[in-house]
């Protein structure tokens, strides 16, 4: 049985954020462990504020925040269209926990109050790795 | 002895296609299961007549159609010049299996008759995590 | 015990560079193996000059040079402000092994001894599946 997973989530796009999202929101209802990483531009997403103004990736500019938005507008019939809200119930069940770069942090000069309360560690690469250890797959969003 | 992969793939770039295609056809030639989820942009793919022309990412725009069209010529000689007909061969050998995120479907509009019938099923979050259970490696191509 | 990751880089860019290099530093100081297989534009990593080149993704054209160069300086205080003198010290160890892939060298005519010194062999898909198969996780840069 799966018992624990782990991602990496290293882009600020708001696909990269729904798709680790989504499957983790399903892992917590399936009882699965999730810790995600939030390192490199994935960083940006745990910046009060930021999650829900996360663009959509690979499209021209005036697309970007409309297709973003109408995702959200549809997601909503799977509770899903608040991304700070999902971020919010997801860390307050337990068994999501989210973590932040602390390298990243300080190469783009984000402080612990700059990040939203959900982040439950600011970790380094070593701790990383040990999550890695227990964790039954690894998956990168980047 | 490796005995099953599952990919994500999320993006519906030339590049993040062909990665786990070919991927897939090594895998298939040493009798390794894959499980391929497409989910996201990645979902685009599956629709009737979209592999063949999908796009280089992250070029200038008039580049990333000549950019694939070149990638697709010099990968004949590896037997793989066209997408739609790699797939075609590696669903029906048995091994290699096709999936549709369900919630992607919804999200884009994308009907069941959309879809190539190299499609082995429709699949939401829980079924796929299903699959991770059992993969040795989960891999994304996002 | 985490005994052997395997990374496949498939991005030129700074930061899907960066990433597995910075895991993979933190990885050696653990005595962890990893093993890195560079594929598609990854490959151009590889390439004597190009490392030290590359540019950050995802952002207009007069940034990407600058946020480079930016992350670079500030990077300098972690010991890898250079990403080449990172490669270098990494495949010396003997715990970071760097593959390029044969099908890309071809596809880009891109020949051995175009290839960084560093480079410990060239190698296909079939060959990166028995590397996964030992690894304990396996992960994408893509």
């Amino acid at each position: 049985m799966l018992k624990k997973m782990a991602f990496i989530v290293g882009s600020k796009s708001f696909e990269k954020m729904m798709m680790p999202l989504i499957i983790s929101q399903t892992a917590d209802a399936m009882d699965v462990e999730v810790d995600i990483f939030f390192t490199f531009w994935g960083l940006q997403l745990l910046k009060k504020g930021a999650a829900d103004k996360a663009k959509v990736e690979g499209m021209p500019f005036p697309m970007k925040g409309m297709a973003a938005w109408m995702f959200k507008k549809k997601l909503k019939k799977f509770g899903t269209d608040n991304p700070s809200e999902v971020i919010k119930e997801l860390a307050s069940n337990g068994n999501i926990h989210l973590y932040a770069c602390n390298m990243t942090m300080e190469l783009m000069g984000v402080k612990k109050e700059d990040l939203i309360p959900e982040v439950e560690k600011v970790l380094g690469a070593a701790k990383f790795l040990e999550i890695c250890e227990d964790a039954d797959q690894v998956l990168v969003f980047a």
